[in-house]
């Protein structure tokens, strides 16, 4: 197909990288150009992404040998993309940077969070943020797209309804408890990721201070919003439980016409509440490989307080998915296109 | 051992009965009466406690058929106690009640939460609520103890070294998040509990209104407390994820300070919080068949969150390895007595 | 699409016409028709099938509602099929049964293995067997064509290298040993599939008398192969480990040599042996919702002994995979139509 | 107590050389000495054992400052405790080895299967094979033992009961398949136990020539004997399936009367084979942190196969367990001393 574009990613042997290649691959409109990984130069990609066995695809390729392409996808641990964030620029007209370094919209927002002063301050404001439900029109009109914290999406996606719709008692905190599977800690084992050691566990991870509470606070325009992460043993999923309170007399139709309002122009928002069935509320592993967000909310009527959960693949939704998302918005292309699986069950 | 009092289960087909009955046999005061279920009646306690092969004990028997016996331990789903205690306490001097019959204090708190009268009010004062921890000079004098609940007792213990410093700032809610295995539903199957359903959940169970929620209220004697309960794929274990927030200026000597004064003479409290290794704060997995309670704490300076961690063996510390405990204090017995298992690792 | 045909299935309600449904809805050949389930009549797909939400599709319908369509998959528990096969051939062109109906060649293997009379005897040879790397014309060429045993495709799989290339060495026995997942005992919660009693087990299940063992001598003409099955705490997947004993003097090169030539044509086997990588050998986890099979074999050379391995997805490649495979095979469309899904990875 | 004899462990980092401290430190005539280790000198115990938390115990030291003790357990990677067993054999009047270093009976096994020449050949005939149920008198007279290899003991145990009785068909081969967790790897961190790869696997590995074969052959003395592992996403437990034939006219009475034989006097080994009741078959999850063995066996009578299964604690049972019971018998203690842990459920 020759009106292709080609997509070429860069650090592209990490678990988000394997996701894009998967794909662009089945893309209808978008191709495989190169795939960069300094690791892995040289070696097939199945090395380390067995689900493209059989996928036509060049192997891996050092660093200096990438070369022009459609669109860029840039995959590298934070820190990487903004120090050389102007050559990628000369290689491609629409770069997607994956990382947290174009997340934030002003550099001291960046210095609080990461700890460092960002190298590349003045690119802050070419990058859209890629959360397309909350930020359409400007990934439409952008060349340059961030990417998302993975647990910052499942939080905001269960939150925006309440945002949006005003219902919120201003004065009383959130809490956002997000639980994730061990992929979200990325490809690279350490003593904490050994088998024995990380199987059963439910560990509190960055109970305070989660790098994530930035993109939440600058996606939902609050402050008093907190984040905590436990760790499970599945591998992919991740479930955002969020408490908030809502302003006295607040009912559960008042809710669902804040949610039913945001959710339902949403190709890949879903709400799950349902009175029957084996899954009543949104469940991470029926979203695995899929880019549905699929959201719940119950209300306790004697305290105000919504209890608003949303489920995510957090290697989709949470980062490949949504990266497709977007490129499909930036290109012209259906917003859809090439996220057509919707999973298994049982699973 | 002539001196053995003798402990009888009635409804000792669930996980709890079984817990009690692999502690009573292994203890070294106690001696197992009868083991009473309706159900398996004639049965071998091995044909549902698989745990217990090997060890001499007498069957199941009829409900009619129990006797007298120092110590009664009543296992049996909620509200059958209440109906029946004036026959129980005809046959034993000690009861233990392990529903949650007797739990709360007052028959307007059973009556908001479990939605019926309870049909022995006067008994609800001669109770003694079944937490050492917040209750074990009221234990030790009586002669009935009401067992805990797992998800409560996770987070009371928690939070019970903050509320005892008085750091809490009073106007802020209290946001508890109990991460549980597929045991605290009990032994009785559902198509909910199908292993291909039930496998890999992350299922937001009970996001308001979780009865629980009185225990909290009662031991904390905190009233802005919220509860939430989210279900994984372990078996045993629950982890308690409180977040509240405490007075400005409280430092986390402070922290230190409030939660050695609970914890370190508490023979089953730990505080877990560590620097380095591979498990830094509580993990459920690490205590499965045993009654410790380990609690770690985090601080965000900068909001005054605090994150209060407390994991637990809810079959054990949630359940069985508590109702042990009491009856030590009853019975005048070390506390520790039967309790002396500390788990293995890897696990 | 006015050329796409219409497959209806009874005995929706099951976990493999889950699968069945989602491949159909996807399929760029067939549209579904009516879901038929007794139990669920007039209930909503997603009340049991919560990955077909979003998808257009009719809610359960009673069976006596069954009207024509052109082609008809019957999902029913074993027995059923073979007392109604009469009914259902007058309501449609073509036929694939999932049950063990008409999977054996003679009356006398069903009565052997399944204990009880064929009631439609002169049926069985109007099925063709729904292998098709071991039966592809006759299945093409078929109006009826039965599913598979899953237990018995992987251990067929692994080992019809192993048997077309004549390298066996007839006078010693062949072991299989195929590890599986939970979705294998249906849809059916019992006693035995309660998540605390089935999580964690490697559980010896049929280790003798397994009935896919009628279908391993079946399609392998093989009768000194025995087949034993080990439950594991996975939903989905199955891995045969079949022990066979080559003639002396075969080398590695041979099996490669025999291997390929059986392998190589196929749409959907694949050798999966590899000198480096994280997965070297078939993993049934890379294969959740593909259809595909993952082999390898590995020589002793000095005993003889080959030990082939076969990776499916137990309700895809094992059943409902095959059964679309077959329907592309009988009405002539491309073999792997519907069938494009590749897996994911990490999971 | 005065009488307690002094153990002390080198390499006691590890997953056995933990389960050792934890037996060791609970039993009623061991005491613990010294904790060696190269890597953690220096620290405490509880970084790499957390289930230690609250025991009184040393810290771990370097291996120069190992002194003299009366029992001294080597728990070192395999080839280590040959080249140094003078040194070590001056240091202790008794030495558990738990490496593959003394396990073979003769240099040429060991050069066979170690792939390298054994540094100390004249040691060899001076340990006892630690497997109390094939070599308890010679453990009793012995000063120095050996540990076993878990999957062999697993096979070896399933297998005595056939191999003693003489119910064995010779010229059929017996094929063993072991399903194992990941806690056989040990305790070092490799790409292939990086949790989102080693979660969900069902891994073929070392489908042939499995070290543990030698121990098989050994114990057994039997050639025709095969052995293949399979890991699975567990942490502990092993579970042997092996496949044996049995001469014709072998009756299900036989074989219980062989098992009875072997099973019934042996404080550690218990038939597990029932009629009714959730776990039939024995279950390595049921067996966690004991030193049991559970065993069945079933007979199809057409074929003579007779399929047994065995299931431990690999790191109990297939390690640590087995060599206190070896201590028990070399120091003259009770065999069941410290082992008296019976295992919990639901697990």
């Amino acid at each position: 197909m020759t009106n292709q574009k080609t997509v070429s990613i860069v650090g592209a042997s990490g678990y988000t990288g394997g996701e894009i290649l998967r794909l662009v691959a089945d893309h209808p409109h978008l191709q495989v150009g190169q795939i960069v990984s300094r690791t892995y130069a040289g070696q097939p990609v199945t090395r380390v992404h067995p689900h493209l066995r059989g996928v036509d695809m060049p192997s891996f390729v050092e660093p200096s040998a990438l070369q022009a392409c459609d669109v860029l996808v840039l995959a590298m641990p934070h820190g990487q993309a903004m120090r050389e964030i102007e050559k990628y620029a000369g290689l491609a007209e629409y770069i997607v940077d994956l990382s947290a370094d174009f997340r934030l919209r002003t550099p001291e927002a960046f210095q609080r969070w990461y700890g460092e002063a960002h190298s590349a301050p003045a690119w802050l404001e070419k990058f859209a943020y890629g959360l397309p439900e909350s930020n359409r029109e400007q990934i439409r009109q952008s060349k340059y797209v961030s990417g998302v914290g993975c647990n910052a999406t499942a939080t905001n996606l269960a939150l925006l309804p309440l945002v949006r719709s005003g219902l919120l008692r201003a004065e009383r905190p959130i809490i956002a408890e997000v639980k994730a599977g061990s992929s979200e800690g990325g490809a690279t084992a350490n003593p904490g990721t050994h088998h024995p050691v990380r199987a059963n566990v439910v560990r509190s991870y960055a109970p305070v201070g989660h790098r994530h509470t930035a993109e939440i606070q600058q996606v939902l325009r609050l402050t008093d919003v907190h984040l905590s992460l436990t760790s499970l043993d599945i591998v992919r999923g991740a479930l955002a439980t969020a408490h908030a309170f809502v302003r006295p007399g607040t009912t559960e139709k008042d809710l669902w016409k804040a949610y039913r309002a945001v959710i339902k122009p949403e190709p890949f928002l879903r709400i799950v509440k349902e009175q029957h069935g084996l899954y009543r509320r949104p469940e991470p592993k029926l979203l695995a490989g899929t880019n549905f967000a699929d959201i719940s909310f119950d209300l306790d009527e004697t305290t105000g307080r919504v209890v608003a959960v949303c489920a995510i693949d957090n290697l989709m939704k949470g980062a490949a998915g949504t990266a497709v998302q977007c490129m499909n918005l930036m290109l012209g292309y259906d917003e859809t296109s090439g996220l057509g699986f919707r999973g298994i069950h049982p699973v």
